[in-house]
């Protein structure tokens, strides 16, 4: 039996450590050959294979990133595209695809496998957490770890010079790393994509914080948007090199909270270190035992599933209801984070 | 109302941060007064206090350890040790007990709660991962955060001199940190408590590790013991100054794989470190939340409780059942580590 | 005979260190007092105080950012600046002063003590380490250690993607931490605002690296600039709520990186997270060093006179003689680092 | 024209950054080529290669260890040790060695080329920075970084239980890692190899230091050694597997202060987690230069030379003046420290 495996979408730290569970085991408990494919489904789709074996996967548990590279690369909108994946692994003798990846990589990988009989098993990624039916995803650990540190640096510079400092996270439609880091930062205000924020109320908690002697931290998700008509993100104007001006909510609300409250304020925008480097210990553990389960589905032939956490155990569910909604966070669990805000 | 707080047993990263949150929530939404007992159990049955109010609590959510001490004194062994509790929460007109420790203390806050009638709510705490009823508890991910990157560190030792090196990791009772540890370090051996091990298959998996030309890092629970007659761990010679000799199973472990297997062996003790320092973002958010969730159970009058996780929500169980039994290694769990092995 | 200390411009882990070391072997070697002026030069021009003991110094040798607070205050530019700190230095009975700061603070300080008999002793502190008369100044090594490591992280971010990563460092006059992180980091491409930098180089570089398979980092100074003619980096235009528009180089690097060899690229600008936080171990060595050496020179009287690293051990140097040029880098140690180009 | 490299002695951190730095120069601007010698003077003594080339030391940078693996032969002291070397070297045809090491590796390569004609430049290696000649050895960085991380965390527990923690880092004869991180980790009481100690001094500062409220942490080097007829560390007897017994100085003292102030105290062991893993980016910079300079070395044909840190610039010295003599903590240096001793 052959078993090809692919990792797609953003990269994530824990992808290798999948990736080295799959085979590992796969090679010892069930004696099966690997294939890589390269760049996610682009990989399948247009037959660009890499040697998978134990020694292949040797010292990457530790490395970020993924050794099979990544692309968003869809190939239900490609021509023939199922057609060509069918082929592909036709040719490559793949009796089975462990395909690693978030919404969009599970979203092909459920309809390859529902729709197509294409035998698929899903291993969720997503670095901000928002996948239904798993309790967190590997990544999430790793970029909350390193948003927090970046937080406690910022307090000793927010205190020394009586600043505001705004720290802008990844999460585009979810807050995930914003509520957590926020929460383990200590920030006087946590921004999220699921609840427009007011800034008059996010200056009156910066004024607050001031008042007791101390500078405020707010956190802001990427994705988290002031109250209606209260700005323009991006203008859409271009600079004199035709570059389209973005700026970014971090940046829009520094210079926001400086104007209305006339204290100094900075924004400071972690971007792309949160997803990469190391994984964290937990992310390491999350990684290795979905990839452990992710063979055994492929061994029981349960396809069309994806692994997922639950407690501290690891379960099977559908891919198709996995990816059917993003997880957000819970109104209540924002409100139990309000009470550290101002 | 008035709430007494205290810490009792080994420090554990997150013990303040729980404090904090206790504080800021009681204070802010439900109005309270605080005050800190010193040195766990020993502070209500001595009356030694500390007073505890916002400000007391500001900057301690990084910083390990407790502000409020610490201490093993058992309150049911002392003389009148429940007159003298009840006396002393009188006299300081305290209304209710948040006690945050482990087995031991949390054992007399349900006897005190139960029994006696002395409202306690309860806040599971112990690094070694051992507590029933909640998925995790705080300190936990820190400890094996510190002792992943310690194996990290020693696997280039190893192969640098193709060497084995023996880690022995926390964990007297319950293999956890060993477990987790070993698997984000990728270890070749993982040993624990809940199985006596036998080491002549440990130098098996030496050997086999040192075939494919890599050197091999084991991972041992202080607590693991080998198989029946294989050693005396401590001798209770003493040496001339009288000290009693301690040999810890890591370094009996070592000489004995170097004995056997003729490999250079030599043991790191990874100790104290695992259990001071700042706590990890999970920990600082899984300590906060059992924070405020401790004192939303006070302003329930919900006594004989402990806060637990349970999947990514907190739950209340009562304390009796959870201190009832040790929570070990499943041996299925143990067993999916065991593709890594050699 | 009684002391003060005060701390001026940008923060920089490692200040409080100096701190300490100052009032510790002051008290203890010397019987002195101390008092602390509050925000720079601002404290002893408005006379701001704050009490400085030893037990004001506990536990604050590990914590970024500085208890005295600071401010860019210039007390020469000040109406009659020169006569109130003479005033406020009477008032508070303070012989002589210990002024911890980069160009600007040391300045001041080398005019007070020159000029107008104000006993002053200067402690060098640029994160930028680009002050004269000193191998090293603190803060520098451990700005140095986060980017490295964001560097660390990026690499595999860019790999996985076959993507630039640009990464904007701190330095706006010379390229020390450019330099020093880059080669640590083992970027690609190092750009500092000692040398112009030509696009079309940097895009071959770029180019190359691909060649090879690999995904290329380039690490910028924030102060680094094109040859002529080939940007304008702040266009000066506003958005549509007032807010000038800035686009650091870092961005504009990436795009036009991006525009020029057709690769992805992204811009990381690693901004205040590089000035916050713990000190590294050899920013603590040197800040207590220093505040050791200062003290003595307060001591034996050599007032106008700034501590100074040179080898392994601390000189003094004259405060004015340190100020009055920048130091940069060689052009041949920019060019000993150009065998990693590409 | 084509050199050898060799690693020999302990592994530390940075020794694949300088194999790196050597290999991408000399390739790169000299056009050499290169080959690797396995395990220090093992490999030119039995003639045990690995292929180096550019693409061999590609991401090796971060790494910790040396890819070349290490060992303590003494080829001096092998039969026809001399003669067997010059052979290899001429079988496969190498002009020169670039031997990395510290006294005893470097000491050979001094007489090979010195008094055999045997072309060698040196770089310094020693975790414990005691080679002359020298400020600084790349790995010291390292390992005082990690003990100073120790320290910080062990604060916290031995604040939480009011106890005396007792830290033994690295240092056989000289103190240079205990001096520093104590130093950098507000250690209350440091002991080196180069001043016996008296325990009852040690016990004074202890007592002094919670007198003030505060628990104590003393940091030991390994070869510190208390003052005549205190103790014997290691007695020679055996325990009932055979093992010789050996009791540290770390434990020796912790039990020695417990019985004498009858304060709790417990000895952590930092061991080989301080010679492992990844080097700071001080290390990196440093051990990178070096491998610069030495492959410019032996461009020049200036062999016998070993490269050295001397301020902020790299220099060559006879490689027989630096091995000649052990560079200790100087006297002066260490009673700077006394400063913060109890």
């Amino acid at each position: 039996m052959r078993v090809g495996v692919l990792t797609g979408g953003g990269d994530c730290p824990g992808l290798n450590a999948v990736i080295r569970a799959v085979v590992r085991k796969g090679v010892q408990e069930y004696d099966y050959d690997f294939i890589g494919f390269r760049d996610g489904w682009r990989g399948p789709l247009e037959g660009v294979t890499v040697p998978l074996s134990v020694p292949a996967v040797r010292g990457i548990l530790p490395r970020g990133g993924t050794i099979l590279g990544s692309s968003r690369t869809n190939p239900l909108k490609a021509e023939h595209g199922v057609r060509r994946i069918r082929d592909n692994l036709g040719r490559y003798e793949v009796d089975a695809l462990v395909t690693i990846g978030g919404e969009d990589t599970l979203g092909v990988a459920a309809t390859l496998s529902d729709e197509h009989g294409i035998p698929c098993v899903g291993v969720p990624k997503t670095i901000d957490n928002d996948l239904s039916a798993t309790d967190y995803t590997f990544g999430f650990d790793t970029a909350v770890g390193i948003a927090t540190e970046a937080i406690d640096r910022l307090h000793t510079t927010a205190e020394s010079h009586m600043r505001v400092l705004v720290v802008e996270v990844m999460g585009r439609h979810a807050g995930w790393i914003a509520l957590h880091s926020g929460l383990a930062g200590g920030a006087n205000v946590i921004l999220i994509p699921e609840q427009r924020f007011h800034t008059d109320r996010v200056c009156a908690w910066v004024t607050s914080r001031f008042r007791s002697s101390y500078a405020p931290i707010v956190v802001v998700a990427e994705g988290a948007v002031p109250a209606q008509g209260e700005m323009v993100l991006k203008d859409g104007s271009k600079d004199s090199f035709g570059h389209v001006r973005l700026s970014g909510v971090g940046e829009w609300l520094a210079k926001e909270i400086e104007r209305r409250t006339g204290k100094e304020a900075r924004a400071t925008v972690l971007g792309h270190v949160q997803r990469g480097g190391t994984p964290s210990a937990f992310d390491r553990w999350l990684a290795t035992r979905f990839g452990l389960h992710a063979i055994d589905a492929v061994h029981d032939g349960d396809f069309g599933k994806m692994v997922a956490l639950n407690g501290t155990g690891i379960v099977r569910v559908p891919i198709a209801e996995a990816v059917a909604r993003l997880k957000t966070v819970d109104p209540a669990l924002y409100a139990e984070a309000g009470v550290f805000f101002g």
